[in-house]
């Protein structure tokens, strides 16, 4: 946790916080703060700043917090993502809001399992939770948007060229002819399979609505290593400073 | 499994092997293969093709191969990684493996905790199962070569200059003032710090050997995370084919 979440109902006033639970318990037991100590917090969907302990208590904590730092920029990069399966897909969540990506569509495929589509970690709070984890990893505010589409051939003819519209849409696909480019301009949105990869059907639905297959070599990755290797390819990083 | 691996012990002669444990249980239960079936195999150290099923019993199977493909191009970077927390190690090793990685540093730093050196994860045996199941991702048969460097001041002052000597050296560093590359050329060596980053004496020690910092963003990022979004970005790839 590498900054602390705060969301409404943790004001007290405009200039003061409550905390318990999860993040108190972080407060005391991992950072061992102390009355006066400054922390990083951030509040959900605004700014970022610090907060000063003025009482820690058994249960809770106060905070006197001055948040003015904009978060981090998000990464420009729509993922349409083949649903993985539960324990994969907390880690993946994770991890891609803490790259930046700020929409996230999970997405049904031939090579999907159903029963995927009945865990618990689809719920919206255990959803929810796994995206907190990766914004405190990464210091930002702003929680992703999660669609889940069901049905591939609906959302692929229907939704799919709308939202390539605009910017440059790219499917991963071991057997592509074109490597994935690195840094290109504008937004963009990435489709990536499930273990095995789409099949042929669907990378062919996927051309059509206006994703480009690409690969990242010829070697086949899991869907957890696959993911940030694409998008710290893909990413604009800020230039040099001096 | 996308590759099932074999060693020297495994072949009866120069065209036929005997497989029991592990990988028998992968063709009769994963695989549901059945006798004439064709499937990938690989000789660690070796090249890859196909082996057809000769004879499938309770608890073991023959098959006659057929080798005659080299393994996958690897990535020609060196990794030198401040040692993770043993259940991360494991899921990292894996990772950097299948993208193609051969030559690992695992490397003490003042963030490390001692207790990670005591790991059984770190036994010789247990390194070399991750490996193994990093080539069974991607089709490989080279292993990487691990190797264990406890003090970081004597490894970075005495060997690394000379590692340094005739490639690109990096160091991640989320406050470096340059960006991470894309794809530059030659043999690279990415050296990436533990949860919390290198304290600034590591930075300047790694910079003396000849490191050069760079930022990937400045958002912190869990290593399972940043290594492969950096070696996704530091990967040259094939170039498009017709």
């Amino acid at each position: 946790m590498n900054l602390i979440l705060l969301d409404d109902a943790d004001f007290i006033d405009s200039g003061r916080v409550l905390l318990s639970g999860r993040r108190h318990a972080h407060i005391t037991a991992v950072l061992r703060a102390s009355v006066g100590d400054a922390l990083q917090l951030g509040r959900l969907g605004g700014c970022r700043g610090s907060g000063r302990i003025l009482r820690l208590g058994a249960v809770d904590v106060e905070l006197a917090v001055n948040l003015q730092q904009p978060p981090p920029s998000p990464l420009p990069i729509t993922l349409l993502l083949a649903l993985p399966r539960p324990k994969v897909l907390r880690r993946v969540l994770q991890g891609v809001t803490a790259m930046g990506i700020k929409t996230i569509v999970l997405l049904n495929s031939s090579r999907v399992d159903k029963s995927y589509w009945q865990s618990p970690f689809l719920h919206p709070a255990a959803l929810r939770d796994q995206l907190l984890l990766g914004l405190e990893q990464s210091g930002d505010t702003i929680l992703p948007e999660i669609q889940l589409r069901r049905r591939f051939k609906p959302f692929v003819e229907d939704e799919l060229p709308g939202r390539v519209r605009g910017c440059r849409a790219l499917v991963a696909h071991p057997a592509a002819l074109s490597p994935c480019p690195a840094s290109p301009p504008g937004d963009l949105l990435l489709a990536v399979g499930p273990e095995g990869g789409f099949i042929p059907y669907e990378i062919e639905r996927l051309s059509a609505a206006g994703c480009e297959p690409v690969h990242f070599g010829r070697r086949p990755l899991r869907v957890e290593t696959a993911l940030p290797a694409l998008l710290g390819r893909l990413a604009t990083l800020p230039p040099a400073s001096a």
